[in-house]
């Protein structure tokens, strides 16, 4: 395949040992082991998300995703600034709450809990656990994760990546030593991988891309955006040299995702999607529901959050209550700008449908 | 050159009758009948903005620009709501802005005066003045003329581009009988060209012209984050025929930016854009300075603005006081997010350079 020949392609595909480099963007809550097992089976890179798991179920996971699969495979880990804790900020967030739980003739809980560390919080524990295990691919979110912890991986094998979503971040990336960097776009579904919210310059994809390529010397994958050949040949010509996808690969049937998500995903509800600190504290892009319409009314509410990830475990405790009274109008539904051009279809048909689909493009290129 | 041949690529530069499908963007204030004319004479399409012109003015600048270029041209119209008055959000607005006119010495106006009305408000007059002097191409912008008006410019053999930034708007464009689309993703600089800011969907190019591009009939001019040959060669994969290109030109010596804009889009300042409606009612982008900071304080400030283009007046009588005393805090500059990437050159040059890039990184394809 023509595409997969241009030098920059072919060196990302060798360095991550795959076939294709098409990446399965790690979707906690919504990619498992047999989602990404699938599609490192197929010849791209599947990915886990371990971002809330501590130590033990991160090591489970790693090794669930190892007995489904031969080939490489990615473990994602979140690397947010820790959780900050606040009495009366996170009582005044359920005080603004309380009301949507009223609906559902139940109470708001009395108190957040965290729920999960920040790998900066465990790097040691962590990073000791993955070179016993030796994930072939190690990713970052939100943030990066020690130098040391990085040169450990890299000396044990294992092939690093970091998200960005700006130039200044991706020289932070390069200066921590990882081995390649995904460019996420503000297209991108999910959590945006900005380091500090703060500072979120919502580059999209397009531009982002192009301004790495320039100013940086490490492989690029693209994020945000990217549905089909035409958009991963896109992002090559950027300068990109592999792609990530999430959105995507949320309508395969290994992915968890319910059967309210995937019907949203398939109707007129996947052309809306806002970006929102209100379901966890951090800005992410989903599907418009109440979620974005109702929790997150107004800057100064937004403003006065509790750190991330606080909020969440209300929002997940206003979803149950609502389903308990048969509603999805809380559901947490995270999607990209481009997710009305998700298809259903098996992660290895998808897989090889988009490695398929950008040669055809591009050697459509090449005749004319 | 390859790309031209792509059956999409060269129907539409036969459309248009232009050598390569690159339009140069109509930017207000920016753009001259000089650049242009440069740019159509390039082989490319050059715009001049006429949002902001009378009849009789917009009529000299279409002769302006017909005196320096043989080659087809793009004459850009406004299509706004028709402006409300509302004296007490006007004076409400004026207050707000009186201190910032304090800090250099001087008052707010009395009272905001609407300067140019929308195309909608007096189509009749200006499709007849374009029935007469026959512009070769005519494209709106935030929103539609008249079924009647579009109708009456393709009998004259007047080429009509619309720009839109969401299926939904493209449909609508569709109906009304344009002959193509500028998909305007939330990266481009300047005003968005969305129908209604209160349902903006801040897509990107990428997911933009993807969703047009399944979507639509009409062939799509993609907008927004395209600076260089790699942008274009990715906006013809993602399913675009064409490219409009602002920001790139800026730095053209045919602009009429002045000195303190062109310096700041070669610094820092490059990276960080953004959008807001502070500057004139309707959302725009530009390098964050204190228009962007200092008008736009916060959600309920804007929630309660004067009607477009009402704040704009108060924006450009704080501009000219702030340089009456030395600084360019307030100025406008308006910018997409890749505009690190502009490079200074005559329009011809970059024009050229655009097309050659293009047939270079799709060549490099072809080898592989």
């Amino acid at each position: 395949m023509k595409w997969l020949h241009r030098p920059s392609v072919a060196a990302l595909a060798h360095k991550l040992r795959v076939t294709y480099p098409i990446i399965q963007a790690p979707m906690v809550g919504v990619s498992t082991p047999r989602l990404a097992a699938a599609v490192s089976n197929a010849g791209g890179l599947g990915s886990v998300g371990l971002g809330t798991s501590d130590v033990a179920s991160a090591r489970e996971q790693i090794r669930a995703t190892r007995a489904l699969t031969p080939q490489p495979f990615n473990a994602n880990f979140f690397c947010h600034a820790p959780t900050t804790r606040d009495t009366a900020k996170e009582q005044a967030w359920l005080k603004h709450m309380a009301p949507l739980f009223a609906e559902y003739g139940v109470d708001a809980p009395e108190r957040l809990s965290c729920g999960y560390a920040s790998f900066v919080e465990m790097s040691d524990a962590m990073t000791e656990m993955l070179l016993e295990e030796k994930p072939p691919v190690v990713s970052f979110h939100f943030g990066l994760p020690p130098k040391e912890c990085v040169a450990a991986l890299k000396e044990a094998g294992i092939v690093t990546l970091a998200c960005v979503t700006s130039p200044c971040e991706a020289r932070l990336a390069q200066e921590v030593g990882v081995d390649a960097l995904v460019a996420q776009g503000y297209e991108a579904g999910g959590h945006r991988g900005v380091f500090d919210p703060s500072h979120d310059l919502q580059l999209g994809t397009l531009g982002l891309v192009q301004l790495l390529a320039k100013e940086s010397t490490l492989p690029i994958i693209a994020a945000g955006g990217i549905m089909s050949g035409k958009s991963i040949a896109a992002a090559i010509y950027l300068g990109a040299s592999g792609v990530q996808l999430g959105t995507a690969f949320i309508l395969c049937p290994e992915s968890s995702a319910d059967q309210a998500y995937r019907e949203a995903l398939q109707s007129d509800q996947a052309f809306h999607t806002w970006v929102s600190p209100a379901v966890s504290g951090r800005p992410a892009r989903g599907m418009a529901n109440r979620v974005f319409t109702d929790i997150g009314v107004s800057e100064s509410i937004l403003r006065d959050m509790p750190s991330y990830p606080l909020p969440y475990d209300a929002t997940k405790a206003l979803d149950r209550a609502a389903r308990a009274a048969g509603s999805t109008h809380f559901a947490v539904q995270w999607a990209g700008q481009a997710a009305p051009l998700a298809r259903p279809m098996p992660a290895s048909e998808l897989v090889q449908t988009l490695a398929e689909e950008t040669e055809q493009v591009t050697q459509l290129q090449s005749k004319h």
